[in-house]
């Protein structure tokens, strides 16, 4: 119903520019309303008894819902996606990994431009209250591995449920709003604004333009808005909102913050330094070029300022390891993520100390605590099923004909929700439109994964989840 | 001392072919035998006091000698290597990676040719020996990770030292053997037979012809000879032992010869439905041409029997994966290792479980047994440690300009000691010889890493090793 409300938002805007797709957006709006309306009544009374394993398929059937409603007006508009088309969009938006099968966006009609926005900013919003509400309550029992996997290592400051909603939507559709209004100011026409503003904090990736930022790429102060935002959108949303509600500078001491503030920064300047001198870029440029790419994807936004792939090898598998790694836990982002590679680095280290010394016992720290067991096991265990994702995903790409650098990027892209892979298909100047139909939906089912941290995904796929 | 005496062979090789290079052969021993027993009489006197520390020194000491003496009688004979091409193509050997950078092996005197398959002879002997020795013999203090990791689950059967090499060699010698006289009876000329049974045993992949295995690309004899004994070569030696010596055929039910076996069956057969379907290849040729490419990438051999790069996408994202596998611990095969996927997906099981039941404590199994804490997080240090490694070497391969598919699958290829990468200049097709040097040593490095299971390289470069 909510998703049904919303579509009447491009309904609204369509009818405003003159375009005839309002009514697709409308006759959506009522369909999907209606529909929603008419299971909610006849399903009305008790709801079922809170379970664990209810919890885990409701956050599945949730997104997947989603996903099939926001394909809705894709359908009904007047680009007339294919079902698969459009239900590859609608995933890419909700899950804010902004792939998209569009090929002609800058003539695309305003209402299809803001309906992908709002998925995104939709998705990102869902994504945060999944984590750090819905996702945590769902493991009340006890500690498991889900509930630290996702959930905030800081605490939980929003216990009770409307506070948290309040201060979350207030706290998100503000930095929109400033992200907006700073893209306005900056030189970005309004209508483009508010959409590139909506993808980028959720770290989305969807733009207005074929060309993505390229479009802006002598505009420096629009990029750097952008890699404000996304740096934004990269941090835990728990700590965002200590510091905007209660005003705790503190909160941002965060050890994940500075793991990711460092690799960040490794990455930019190592590439700006190197397309300084390989490609004699001036280095402001370079600085902002590079900056722009690698915040992109490491918050897995997706945008590019310029095609990356040809800078030189260096650059490409700088781009290619940066895919891998996300942002801040909490946060809209996807990928490995920050607190992952701490709680690994320091178990490596502990490893490696153990050699030397067998009989020592060591604990694993995080900041100025000890990481219990259960969560590095739960950290361990989503690397491990990562890769092995990866790995099938990639095979199956392979198996519906597509290339080893499309298939081998095109699943890890989906499955860290960055957006755009390497090489001529599905890199920064491509899009996703000239893949065969099971291609798309495998990508689609890897974006979900992704989004849903795999392990809520896979434990529906156990014979455990559907026993006694 | 070994190494000097084993240069005698391919000394009296060319001696008997006529060829000059017998006396850079000849010098080359005479030198290194000359130096090694100087050393060996300015340092007589008591053995430093035995400690882990010094035994972790040891090996990587031992591995760099050894790849250092290698490399004098390529630089001396008259192929003329340059100290990197030199290096790199000892490294190559004594780690059983079989990666090549010398151009025209048809062309090559036999002495240099013998020397090669000889290094990758007793690099594997090397290695089967650190594993189920040496390294065991490191940690008799406690249970560490590094005596888990590389030792055999099942019980050393053989205890006491002098035993142990005298069955060790001759199974190893008798296998070498064995295989060189079935390669012989297929097809191949004697030398080239002698030649490729060390490095098939080995799991090692030098071949005597620039085309490799495609020379013998219409004789299926010839390839399942090989299939057969890169399979063999894959399997715990240990366990081997146990069977030869004293004919326990129970021993072979070791749980990760089944998933080994499990799934080297299911790529092979994958691939030759593909190869049948899609390439139109008689089904024999395709089930012997999938297996052979596999079982040479599993096991981490590295031969090729046909340009796999040009079966199609599906069958390069499968070679890709294959690349990350390897056979079973205590074997002459790099990669990941079966036993690490065995209990990789038990905790994947568990985790996934728990989540439904958080409060169930699950062993993790390894057959009929549970595998202890320690040994779970030393598959996991390893498979973490890989893969940083891995996105590390693919950043270096790039700053040297080679390009994204040649980077990622040539830092891949050498971590796992298997051999060829993908792309047309390190693929089946290529070798490693256009490379820049800087490359060459980055390889080489990757190749000591993998080969030394990673952690007891790593270790040498913690400070604690080094302090106090």
């Amino acid at each position: 119903m909510y998703l049904a409300a919303a579509m009447l938002v491009p309904a609204a805007v369509d009818l405003y520019y003159g375009h005839e797709d309002w009514k697709a957006f409308a006759f959506s709006a009522l369909f999907l309303g209606g529909l929603a309306m008419a299971i909610a009544l006849s399903t009305q009374g008790r709801p079922p008894p809170a379970s664990t394993r209810f919890g885990f398929f409701l956050v599945n059937l949730l997104w997947v819902t989603l996903a099939i409603a926001g394909a809705v007006p894709f359908m009904a508009s007047s680009i007339g996606l294919s079902p698969t088309d459009a239900f590859f969009e609608s995933v890419s938006g909700i899950t804010t990994t902004g792939s998209t099968v569009i090929s002609n966006l800058d003539g695309a009609p305003p209402g299809v431009l803001l309906w992908r926005s709002l998925l995104c900013f939709m998705g990102g919003l869902g994504v945060i209250a999944l984590g750090l509400f819905l996702l945590p309550f769902l493991n009340i029992g006890g500690i498991s591995y889900f509930k630290i996997e996702s959930s905030d290592i800081e605490d939980r400051p929003f216990a009770r449920f409307q506070t948290f909603t309040v201060s979350l939507i207030t706290i998100y559709g503000s930095l929109v709003l400033l992200c907006a209004v700073a893209y306005a100011v900056a030189g970005m026409e309004p209508f483009h604004a508010v959409n590139h503003a909506m993808s980028t904090v959720a770290t989305g990736g969807f733009s207005t333009h074929d060309t993505s930022f390229m479009r802006y790429a002598d505009n420096p102060a629009i990029l750097w808005v952008g890699i404000v935002f996304m740096s934004i959108g990269s941090l835990p949303f728990s700590i965002m909102m200590l510091f905007a509600v209660r005003g705790r500078v503190d909160a941002l001491r965060d050890p994940q913050i500075r793991v990711f503030a460092g690799y960040s920064i490794v990455f930019a300047l190592a590439v700006a330094v190197y397309l300084r001198v390989r490609l004699d870029m001036p280095f402001f440029d370079a600085v902002t070029h590079s900056a722009f790419n690698f915040m992109s994807i490491i918050s897995t936004a997706g945008f590019a300022s310029d095609d990356y792939t040809k800078w030189g090898p260096f650059a490409v598998a700088c781009i290619f390891v940066a895919t891998f790694l996300g942002g801040c836990s909490g946060s809209t982002t996807g990928g490995i993520k920050a607190y992952r590679f701490l709680i690994l680095f320091e178990l490596l280290a502990n490893g490696l100390r153990r050699l030397i010394y067998p009989n020592t016992v060591l604990p694993v720290r995080y900041g100025d605590r000890s990481v219990p067991d259960e969560m590095q096991q739960a950290v361990i265990l989503f690397i491990a099923s990562f890769l092995v994702l990866w790995a099938i995903t990639t095979i199956l790409l392979g198996a519906t004909g597509l290339d080893f650098i499309t298939a081998t990027t095109g699943a890890l892209t989906s499955l860290t929700n960055v957006g755009p892979g390497l090489g001529n298909t599905i890199g920064p100047i491509g899009n996703f439109s000239s893949l065969p139909d099971t291609a798309k939906w495998v990508c689609s089912f890897a974006m979900l994964l992704g989004r849903l941290e795999i392990l809520a995904v896979l434990v529906i796929f156990t014979p455990t989840f559907w026993g006694r």
